[in-house]
């Protein structure tokens, strides 16, 4: 295993950490980065989460995507329970190293959200004049892959309060 | 022009959240959301970018993608000055309401990054074991669809200080 260090390396100028090669990634004042996670399969954006330092480190060591769960406030190996588990294929830095975008292979049965999704985006949001927040939600993505409630095991996951059970 | 709520609408409980049609977004404590913006034509990641209450109602009345910007604190017209503006496709809510996608058609050079770039994220980093944070970052995307220097007009662009600057 490979040392960890405690804080972030110290980090360039906004040239060199723009275009430069060392990875400087900056977490924000809670210690955390957003991550982008895409299916390497079919391109679709299934969620988005976390990771701090030691998330980002596991991460990068097995392969397998950790995140930081905000609502539990513990490290998360996602699939850790439900089995859709993510095998990292690539990981990408943004221009600042602010945020990152992991392209991942789903394990189990491919599904991402804890309601039994494919994405946790399977609601659109209407767009255009009279449109405005408030506005009736459309799902994309209406049924599960998997019952969350057989899946997790327990009352809660039926009543929609487990987004980083899984 | 809608009227805009001066604060978020009341959230129902979890399940109304995930399983409802009501867009009841969940601004963090700085009144933003994450919001992950994809190529409709070639489904890539271009960047994670923020809105607030403002600039989503923008974004939804006029279809053209709008920004809150951290480093200048003000709304932000994608392509205001660059003309790689952004029309939107799709936008879709996650299960909790707290991160949008964004699905644009892209004007201009077609290239969202202030850099230059298509994508904010031109730069891999490496997986596996003997990798950690700070290790080389390997440039997927190394050269730009535009000169910054030249869109921008100023030295800074130059200098890679201009993340929000488009």
């Amino acid at each position: 295993m490979v040392t960890r260090p405690k804080t972030s390396p110290p980090r360039a100028d906004a040239a060199g950490i723009e275009e430069g090669s060392v990875f400087t990634p900056k977490f924000d004042a809670d210690g955390l980065l957003p991550v982008v996670v895409t299916s390497a399969r079919t391109g679709q954006v299934l969620m988005l989460a976390h990771m701090n330092q030691e998330a980002l480190a596991r991460t990068i060591e097995t392969g397998q995507a950790q995140f930081w769960s905000r609502s539990r406030k513990r490290l998360w190996r996602k699939g850790e329970e439900s089995g859709n588990t993510m095998r990292v294929v690539e990981l990408r830095a943004d221009c600042d190293q602010d945020a990152l975008w992991l392209k991942v292979e789903m394990g189990g049965a491919e599904a991402c959200c804890h309601t039994g999704r494919k994405s946790c985006f399977y609601r659109a949001v209407p767009i255009g004049k009279g449109a405005a927040a408030g506005g009736a939600l459309t799902f994309v993505e209406a049924e599960g892959s998997f019952d969350p409630k057989t899946v997790y095991g327990h009352a809660r996951a039926a009543k929609g309060t487990l987004k980083t059970q899984d």
